[in-house]
């Protein structure tokens, strides 16, 4: 069992990682770190997280249930446990699942570092995705078609945040991402890196998504909610459509690249 | 231009449909009636759907910017008209889209008064979907690709839900549904009307979708979030699975019909 340490005092600096985190949520203020909640998303940065954790906070109620996953915690982490009003007044909300944990993100990845080096591979590039849950309902799917990584542009937001790990099933805490630079910036890295990009469009000129022959290293690009991609980076790649009724212009963003990579899992067998 | 009544008291008797409108969401307390929020989705309302407008309640501030839509409201239907203040009160919650309205249920439908009655046919049956955004989803993608008709078991939500509506991009306005009866209820009602029933799971002992032909007539079944079907309306059913990676045990359950619709509707070309 790792160290356990009471904490009676909301104001106690060893917990101060866990203070406002919604304010921090909203200002990008957590400082290189991550808060992940609940027992689901706490196993996955325990088994398989290529994170680094550096501490637990824990309502005191939830001690004995989670005691199997606390055998997991690494040596030296401390696990700090509050009854429920400390960690409600240190959090600054009601903390009703009484599960907390803190990584640390490390060093930013590039492309480079994140794509397969040789051999088959499957990207998803996100650019100017703005919506939090969205880009966890793109990692998930991208972790369910067996995707080998995400690479985001500077513009859309950070996987690592509260709820988008929590919408990602954890899969932001496992599979590998990078971001930065533009969308432009990201279709030459995959290139670079031996893919074809499929930019995701609407457009009626697109080849349609099951008429194409996946290769073996291929990057979906999908657009920002709502306008999608713009004329210049569809025309930067290929542009690949999902048919659909005419009338309905689109999927949800997440919906529409978890199409795509069933497709391309279903077509690597 | 429909006839503009102005309200200067929260507890004016005609805007009653409009009161405590969260409060009575949960508890489905709505008699009969359904709230639509926001200008996309009273366009669905005023355009294309299939309920009746009851009244239309607006902030004064969005009279101007709405005038284009105002002239599709329907002889008769009275469009109340607001302070923000008044409104927020009212509603119960601040009501920054400053657009609402109210429409009536009608009559239930049955199944077999929304399944096509012949010729090809894309029904999706939902059974046990407890969450009101999967519901609005699971209506966004059917519209998307071309389904017929929603079947949902008592035991789901109400589409006519407001965040549902909104969630649906006003598929739920017009795409023909019935509610009511068991699972196995729907299952019997849509292989009656002709259809093959697809039992959608992760089992895999089950189908892969790609392997199979897309019957003239084919229902789509789709089960709870989390446990999915059980084990008894699979074996009623045709089982078919989406093929993921190991380990990794299901996408949502919208963004799976969503996967399995847009495979029949490019099917049937």
């Amino acid at each position: 069992m790792p160290e356990i340490i009471p904490i009676h005092d909301a104001n106690d600096p060893r917990v101060e990682a866990y203070v406002s985190i919604r304010e921090r949520d909203l200002t990008g203020g957590h400082g290189g770190r991550f808060i992940v909640e609940g027992k689901v998303t706490l196993e996955t940065l325990l088994a398989r997280s290529r994170f680094e954790v550096e501490s637990l906070f824990l309502c005191e109620t939830r001690l004995a249930p989670l005691a199997g996953i606390l055998s997991e915690v690494p040596e030296g982490v401390p696990v700090y446990v509050a009854a429920q009003g400390v960690m409600d007044a240190v959090a600054g909300f009601p903390m009703h699942r009484g599960v907390l944990a803190c990584g640390r993100k490390g060093a930013a990845l590039s492309p480079q570092n994140v794509l397969p080096k040789d051999g088959p591979s499957t990207a998803l590039i996100l650019s100017e995705l703005s919506n939090h849950d969205n880009v966890g309902a793109c990692f998930r799917n991208a972790a369910a078609f067996g995707a080998d990584a995400v690479l985001l542009d500077a513009a859309s937001c950070d996987p690592l945040y509260r709820k988008a790990i929590r919408v990602s099933s954890g899969a932001a805490l496992w599979l590998p991402f990078s971001q930065g630079g533009t969308g432009a910036d990201l279709i030459a890295a995959a290139e670079a890196a031996g893919h074809e990009v499929w930019a995701l469009t609407p457009r009626s000129d697109a080849a349609p998504l099951p008429s194409l022959k996946v290769p073996e290293r291929v990057a979906l690009l999908m657009g920002a909610e709502g306008p999608g991609l713009p004329a210049e980076m569809i025309a930067r790649a290929r542009p690949v459509r999902i048919a659909m009724t005419e009338g309905f212009d689109s999927v949800n963003v997440a919906t529409a690249a978890a199409i795509a990579l069933a497709h391309v899992f279903a077509a690597r067998g």
